[in-house]
């Protein structure tokens, strides 16, 4: 059993972490602790409070229901509301039982000496009604969105985080190796997926996939076959398939997978709290000339990306580049979805969520050492079907590094 | 193929609906919308605009990228975004394409013939960007908190949503029947896990689960064995887990299921976007006499409860009666969790999310008809295990309807 104490009486008969389970180690969480401070000095916020999921796991190692208050200066500490005993084991951090949200102020008080009047918060996720019981609580404080210094943080992970990155990653692959005896014409995309997820499911994929977007939703990504590729949905994704009904819109159905159709492996996995974006093809008997066509677009788009990604080059200028190869091809109606279903980006950071900066768009920014994204090149042809590849990059001093590496092969079953 | 149109030329190739899935009847939505519309008379809105995609799927059957204007008077109508060809085919309401949401205001104008300067939201969830930019796009209008009442509406269920319920418990009840099959000495909780869930998967389940609680997450419920039981976590459950790391902090972990300890099966089902929560228990062998004990008085407060609830009876006052029976047994200081692990509950509603009206609670108010509760009477003994039972209840004119009927019995491999 991996703890930061031996625990008390109470707590010792109890495993309360996952004895395969990485704690984040006391030196990453100050340093980004420390990185978010200097942010924070800048924006005039006295103490910023974090309260979100992944912001919370991100910046504390524990998601125990708990507001992190982060001073600009002086030690952060967690104020936690369930479970005290568990957040100690996780966290490097200190732990002050909260009890109830009403005693936060006095409490920041007796720890930081002020009440704070300029309180940072994550105001792109916080509900409303969230945000108004805090200002209740801390009244006449300004109340300052905090979220872009954090989502911006968060797009240039450490050496630890790309390592975790590189392991979800190899979950994946490790689930994509067993596809050609999981695979069986006939079988429905439900089913299959079934297979293909209990896999992941063994090698510690965490099923809980986070997303930052207001109604943005995932449950392991999209297992597509034929028809089903160029199904567009609310989801901002090149492809989304039907779901199995409009309740979720996205995902696999009771479609049938059939011969010589492509089986888009588009597979999310998340383990330790990091995520890994995947995707290739398989399809049972030959496919049609033209997917394959789109197919080695979609790769020569990918090389063509990677070639020049490096620190300092706008994401515009990459995502500019993608189109104009799909373009020269005479596939740019298709790339990256059809019709109202045309996503305009050909990549997106991940991280402790799945939709994480840079975006590979026209308003994204330059690209810095240590962003991870997922480049995603792909086709959708109406009345054929969908392709295409992706992979999980780390960017480096001067170039990329793939994080998710398999054969790019269309594997034929 | 089910869909709501004949599709334009562009469309009519493309399967948009899975052909299995159910489109919420016309008159649903109407029946719905109508006593929204009562409710919103009586708050002086003028129109209210639904975003959230749970809320969104109850009151028009699409979760495509839409605001729901639900005027006082008159006819409700969809703004979509993306993509208007699927709503349409997934909704029987008018769908407006809107473009970009500046457009809003304009369009409420066209379609209603004024700018609302009353504006209801469910600002229990909505983020404050995105109220921020709705205020700037409807200047100086009140913004009203319309969730209360979206709230309590869904809280009382039709007859259609019923049956949707009813039919989720038995996917649920079709997995745990692999169970003798699936479950084997030595497995991980995970592996575990994996194997049944890909059987509800090929069975229909949608996979994502729905929870209303900011942070709240749930995948597929707790399959928990022995010592992984009594681990409490953040979550609003009696029982939470391990979790594979603290990233999730909830659920399976590589623990190995061994002999003589209870294996907890604790499976929330979602198919056609409706929850239904249940528990039953195996053992690889005899259990601790403790356990079973435990285990009786669990079955002897959910029929102390079924007894006496019906409409009009207090959730408080059930609340009180499952824990009147549990200090009877000397088992108070385990029921529903032990230590600062302990919730405050013995049920929760269950619908298009898995924390919905009423909570059986100190605080809950009056059973009504049509009302569905998940009934879940758990002990949590610390250096034993945990043990408890959970079935998903309809409230009738004069009682409860069971809607997940299976055998109470501890099953022993």
């Amino acid at each position: 059993m991996k703890s930061r104490s031996d625990g008390s009486a109470a707590t010792s008969s109890i495993r309360f972490v996952e004895e395969r389970a990485a704690l984040t180690p006391s030196h990453e969480l100050r340093a980004r602790l420390a990185r978010f401070q200097r942010a924070l000095r800048e924006s005039a916020v006295e103490v910023a409070l974090v309260v979100q999921n992944a912001d919370l796991f991100y910046f504390s190692g524990t998601v125990q229901q708990s507001y992190l208050a982060v001073p600009v200066e002086g030690e952060p500490a967690l104020f936690t509301r369930k479970t005290v005993a568990r957040a100690r084991l996780e966290t490097a951090l200190p732990v002050v039982p909260l009890g109830t949200v009403r005693r936060l102020p006095h409490l920041l008080r007796e720890r930081y000496g002020v009440v704070p009047r300029r309180v940072g918060l994550e105001l792109d996720v916080l509900p409303v009604n969230h945000l108004r019981r805090l200002e209740a609580l801390f009244e006449g404080a300004e109340m300052v969105d905090v979220s872009p210094l954090i989502v911006g943080q968060r797009a240039v992970k450490s050496a630890y985080e790309i390592e975790l990155i590189r392991a979800a990653g190899r979950v994946t692959i490790a689930a994509m190796e067993r596809v050609p005896e999981l695979l069986r014409e006939g079988l429905t995309e439900a089913e299959f997926a079934g297979r293909v997820e209990a896999v992941a499911r063994s090698l510690g994929h965490q099923g809980i996939i986070r997303m930052r977007g207001f109604n943005q939703e995932m449950f392991y990504g999209q297992l597509l076959a034929g028809a089903s590729g160029v199904v567009s949905s609310f989801l901002d994704t090149p492809l989304a398939g039907t779901g199995l009904s409009p309740a979720v819109a996205q995902g696999v159905s009771f479609k049938r997978i059939g011969r010589g159709e492509p089986v888009v492996f588009d597979f999310v996995s998340v383990v330790d709290g990091y995520t890994a974006d995947f995707t290739r093809v398989f399809s049972i008997g030959p496919l049609a000339h033209e997917l394959v066509r789109a197919y080695d677009a979609a790769l020569r788009i990918e090389r063509a990306v990677v070639d020049v990604a490096r620190p300092g080059v706008s994401c515009r200028a990459l995502y500019e580049r993608a189109v104009a190869v799909a373009e020269e091809e005479g596939l740019g109606s298709g790339f990256m979805g059809h019709g109202e279903g045309q996503v305009r980006f050909v990549g997106h950071g991940v991280g402790v969520e799945l939709d994480e900066l840079p975006v590979i768009s026209p308003n994204g920014r330059a690209l810095e050492e240590g962003m991870v994204f997922a480049l995603e090149p792909k086709f959708v042809l109406p009345g054929v079907g969908a392709i295409g590849v992706e992979n999980t990059w780390a960017v480096t001093g001067d170039g990329l590094t793939l994080l998710t590496d398999a054969s790019e092969e269309i594997r034929y079953l």
